[in-house]
C-alpha cells in the first residue's frame, strides 16, 4: 500500500526514471503558508551532490504544486507535490533486466510484479522517492507547529557512526579508500512532545514510528531509548524514576515512551543503516538467462554511504508520524 | 487504535482485572476446523505458572468462542474469542492510584485517559492482552496453511539470551539470586515464505512486522538479518549473492528481505526485551498526592524475566502478519 | 468487513442463535458516564415484543460490558458490549439447510461462506445484530454531546408510511388482515449540526450516511432532502436561497447538505424499507437437494413490518456517523 | 478523505482552475495493457462539448501518466494520471468570493476550510474531478476483466428521464426553452456478477456502491431493485423466488442483492440527479460583505442538465467498487 497515516495521510508515487516522483498529502489543515522555499533546506540536506561519498546524479529537486495550494496557503484539499526527473541515464540500467543486482530489489520486484516492473534505476523502489517523504516532513512540521500542543516540538537526527567509526568523516574516507560502500548509525531525538501520543498495543508510538522508519530503504534495525542494551540490564537499573508530576524522569532508558505512549521526556531512537548495495566493487550474481553465476559491476551513480542522507529522511517520517498523532490528540483533548 | 491488519484483522479488548480479555478476528476464511484444543499448546507456552521466574497468577486461559464458529469450523463471520479473568487480586493495585509504578504505563494512562483508566493490574495496558495475540496467532497459522503459497511456512522464536547471558537458565537464576528482574533477546525465524510478501515503502515487510512486534509490551528494539551489525559492514561484505533462479543467496545478511519484500530466503529478526518493570526491589517514584518522592515496592504477581514469555507471542504476531499478507498475495497472483 | 467508522470505530460480531451478539467500539472518549440504564429506552424501542406486527421472540436484551467501563465511566479503552441470546428456537431453522428462504441471505451466505455459515436464524446476517448498532448509537450520542460543537445535536427518525399508507396503524392492520408482511418509509431529521461535517467526494456526508444506512437489513433506497423528486425539478426551483451569514436557507431541498458537507440547516433523509422477507404466506423456492421447486412456509418468529423497528436503528447509525465526524471536526477546528 | 477502496484504492486531487486534476490508483495488478486511447471513449462520453445542454468549456482531457506505466503496461506500482486544466476563465468566479452561489459548495467550503479554499470554479469541489473517476473506471474495468470471476461483467448506465420526462431529448429541450436547468434519473445495470460480492452489514454491496455513488456531485438519492416502491409492497409480492441452483430468480425486486451480497442476478439501481445548480436564471443569495440579500446571475460555463453526463461517471464508480470487491473475492476463493 502506498499510504501512510490515519489523519495526515501520505500517498507516494513515481519511479526513478519515469517523468517524476510525487506525493499527495491528505488531511492538511487549511491556512498553512507554504512555498517552494520552505522545502529548500531539507531538500538540500537530502541531496548529496556536493559531499564526498554521495551520488553524482544532479536534479533540481524543485517542488511543483499540482493541487492544494492557493495564494500561498494550503487550502485543506489534497496537496500534491511532484518532483521532475531530469538527470536520467537509463542506459546504465539495461543490465538489470538480465541480472539482479545484489542487495537491491531487482529480484523481488521482478517476481512480485511478474516482470512488468519499471526496472530502470530501481523504478518505484528507488531511494529517489525519499524526496517525497522529505517534502511531506516539511508540511508535517509546519502543521504540527500550528497546534498548541505541538508548537514546541523539535526533531533532530544525526549520523552517529559511519563505516563503524564514531568519526564519521573518517568512516567515509575509509569507504573512499577501500572503494567500497559502508553503513552507518543514525540517532533521532524529539523534544517538546506532550504526554499521550500513541495507543496501547497496535498503534504504540514505537509501532507507528518503526512502521514509518522501515519504509526508508536500507534501514536494518531500530531501537528506542537504551534499546538492545536493555536486554542485558536489570529492572531496577532500567526503570526510569519519576521526579515530579510532569512525568520527568531521572534517567531516560525508555527513550520517552511508556506503555507505547509518549511520557513527556525526550523521545530517542536509533536506526542502523546498511551499506549502500551499489558498491563500486565487482560482485557475483546469478544470470537467469544463462543459468550461470557471473561477476557484475553495478553502474549508475550511487552513494558510498547512504547513511549520510538518512538523517533528514528520518526526521521527515518522524514529523509525519507526530503530525498525524497530534491531529488525533487534538480531537480527544477538549 | 485497537486494530491491526488489512485482511486478517485483529481487534483486541479487555483489561487485566475486568471480566475478560478478548479479540475479534475479521477476515477469517470459512471452513477452518477450530477447537479449544488447538490453542492449548501456545497458551501453555505463554503461561508461566510452572517455570521459575514467571508470575504466580493462575488462570485457566480457556478460549470461549462468542461468534464465528459453527459445528467446529470457522464460518467466515467475525470470530470472537474471550478469556475470562478469574484469579484477580485487585487490592494489590490500590497503591497505583496514588503513585505511578516506574517503567509501567500507569503515569501515561492517567494522562491520556484523563484519570478514567482502569488502573488495576495495568488495565488495558496489561500484558494479559497478549493472550489474545496468541489466540490470533493460532488462527493465523491455520489460515496460512490453507493456502498453497503458505502451507510450508513455519515460524519459530527462541530466547537467545536472558539477563545478558547466552545460557538462559543461568540468566534466570541470576535474576532470582539478585532479587531483580532481567531482560532478554529473542530471535524469530520463518521458513517457507514465497517471494513477494510486503510492499515497497510504507508497507515493507519490516514495517509491518515491526509495527506488530512493538505492540508487544517490553520490546525495545528490532533488527532484521545482520541488523545493527550491518551499520559497520561494507557493501561487498553485506550484499547477499544470488545463487540460482529461486533467489537463494549464499549469505543471509538481509534476513530474507530485499527492498521491503520477502526474497524467499529465511526471514530472520531479533527483538530486545527490557527487564520486567515490576522488579521485586524497592524503587523510588513520585507521589503526586504528597508532592514528594517515595520508595515503593510493587505488589502483584509478576515475571522476573518477561522475555521468557515473549517467543510464543512473537511467533503469534508474526503469523498474523504473514496470514494477512498471504490473503493479499492470493488476490494478486492469479 | 465488520468495521465502520474512522475515529468512532464499530466492530460487530455474533449470530442470531450463537451465545451472543456484540460490538466493540474503539475511539470512545474517556469519562463518559455509562450504565445499562442508558440503553433501556433505545433497546425497548427496537424490541418489538409488545406491538402488533412484531416478533414474539423474547430477549432480555441487557447490555453486558466486557471492557472499557470502570466505575461507571468509559475509560478510553475499547468498549465491548454483548447481548446474550436466550430465547432461541433453532429447530425452526433446520429447513433452511435444505431450501433457501426467499428474500433472505440464506442462499448467498451458503455460497459466500462455502457451506460453513451458521444458518440458524440467519446467523450473522440476522437483524438481531442491529441491537449492537442501537447500543453503539447510545454511546455515540453521549460522546457527541460532550463536544461543544455537538451538544445541541438531536436526531429523530419516524415511520412515515407502512404498507403504503400514511396512517401507519392502518398499514399494520392491513398486513395482519392479509396475513402478509408489508414495507414502510422512514424519515430521519437531525438538528443542531455545525457547518462543515463531511468531505468533498468520497466521504461526502451522503456517502457516509448511506454507507451506514445500507448496513441495516431491509433498506432498499435512500434520498436526501427533496431526493428523487429533485430529478423532476428545475434549478431555480430546487436551489435553496441563503438568508443570512449563518447559511440558513429559505427552503431545504438539499436536505442540509451542500457539496457533500453539512450546511447548518436541518439534515433530512428518508429510507425505503422492504416488506419483511419472512411473510406468513406460503412461498415457492428451489430445493437443491431434490432439484425441484417446492412450497415452503417460513417458520421462526418474525415481524410483519420490520419498518416499525427501523427508526431507532436509523437514528443509531446516524448518531454513529455524526460522532465519528465530530471527532474529526474537533481535530481540524483549533 | 480523498481515498476510496480497500484493495483498488483511489486517491483524487486537483482543482477546477489549478494546474490539473488527477488520481493515484494503488492496488492495480501488473501487466494490464494501458494507453491513452483506452480512455478516449469514456472521456468523450463524459465531456459535454457537443451536446445541447452541456458546458462550453473545452478541454483536451488527455490523460498524462506520471507513474505506474512502463512499456505500455501497468507495473503494479501506484498509477498516477493527471489531466491538465487549460481552458480556464477564472475571472468568471471573482464574484464567488463575495456571495455564495445557491446550490453550490461555495458557502460550506468557505466555512470548512476557513476561507483558504480555492474558490475558482468550485475549486476541489468541482465536477471536473469526475474526470478522474472516469479514468479510474477505465482501469477498474480492465482489471476486473483479467480475473476469471470478472471477465463477463458488464456495467451500463443510461439516462431514464430528464426534466421529469421519459423522452430525455424533450426534457433537455424544455430546459433550453425555459432557460433553466433540469434534473434527471439514471439507471445502472450490471450483468455477469459472481455470487458473493459484498459483506454482511457495514460493507454490504449497497453500502459500498452508495458510498461511491454519493461521491458524484448532484446525486440526491439511490434505490436498488424495486427501491422506494418496495415500501408499499407485500412480502409475498416482493420476495424473488429462486428458480434453480444458480440462484436465478423469477423476479428481481431485490436488484440482484440479498443480505448485502450479490446473488448472481442482474444488479440494478437508480440514482436521482438534481438540476444543475448553475441555472442561467437570476437568483437570490446573501452577501456577507453587505449583510444584504442580492440577486446574482451565475457566470461560468455550465451544463443545463448535469444528469446527461452522469451515466459514464456512474458506470465508472461502479466498476471501481466491483474491481475492488473482485480482488477480495479472489483472495477468499481458493
Amino acid at each position: 500500500m502506498n499510504r501512510f497515516g490515519k489523519n495526515f495521510r501520505l500517498h507516494i508515487f513515481g519511479e526513478s526514471h519515469g517523468p517524476s516522483v510525487g506525493i499527495t498529502i491528505d488531511g492538511v489543515l487549511p491556512g498553512i503558508p507554504l512555498s517552494a522555499q520552505d522545502f529548500t533546506d531539507d531538500i538540500n540536506r537530502r541531496r548529496g551532490g556536493m559531499a564526498a561519498g554521495t551520488t553524482s546524479r544532479k536534479e533540481d529537486d524543485l517542488p511543483v504544486f499540482l493541487s492544494g495550494i492557493f495564494n500561498g496557503y494550503t487550502t485543506g484539499a489534497p496537496l500534491t507535490i511532484v518532483f521532475e526527473n531530469n538527470d536520467i541515464r537509463s542506459k546504465d540500467y539495461d543490465q538489470i533486466r538480465q541480472v539482479p543486482r545484489p542487495g537491491h530489489a531487482d529480484f523481488v520486484a521482478g517476481k512480485k510484479f511478474t516482470g512488468y516492473q519499471d526496472y530502470r534505476g530501481g523504478g518505484h523502489f528507488s531511494g529517489r522517492l525519499t524526496l517525497c517523504l522529505v517534502a511531506a516532513g516539511v508540511v508535517a512540521r509546519k502543521l504540527m507547529h500550528t497546534y498548541q500542543a505541538g508548537k514546541n516540538i523539535t526533531c533532530e537526527a544525526v549520523l552517529l557512526e559511519a563505516g563503524g567509526m564514531r568519526d564519521t568523516e573518517a568512516g567515509i574516507q575509509k569507504a573512499l579508500d577501500m572503494g567500497d560502500s559502508v553503513g552507518g548509525l543514525v540517532e533521532c531525538r524529539v523534544q517538546g512532545l506532550p504526554v499521550g501520543l500513541g495507543e496501547p498495543f497496535f498503534d504504540s508510538l514505537e509501532s507507528v514510528i518503526s512502521h514509518a522508519v522501515f519504509s526508508i530503504p536500507a534501514i536494518r534495525g531500530i531501537e528506542f531509548g537504551t534499546g538492545f542494551a536493555a536486554a542485558g540490564m536489570t529492572g531496577s537499573a532500567h526503570n526510569d524514576v519519576y521526579l515530579d508530576e510532569t512525568g520527568r524522569t531521572a534517567t531516560n532508558h525508555s527513550g520517552g515512551i511508556s506503555g507505547g505512549i509518549s511520557n513527556g521526556n525526550e523521545l530517542v531512537f536509533r536506526v542502523a543503516v546498511k551499506p549502500t548495495s551499489s558498491t563500486p566493487r565487482e560482485q557475483l550474481t546469478f544470470n537467469p538467462a544463462t543459468g550461470e553465476r557471473e561477476a557484475i559491476q553495478v553502474k549508475g551513480r550511487h552513494d558510498l554511504c547512504i547513511a549520510l542522507r538518512v538523517p533528514v529522511v528520518l526526521e521527515s517520517v518522524t514529523n509525519c508520524v507526530l503530525a498525524d498523532m497530534l491531529i488525533e490528540y487534538q480531537a480527544y483533548h477538549l
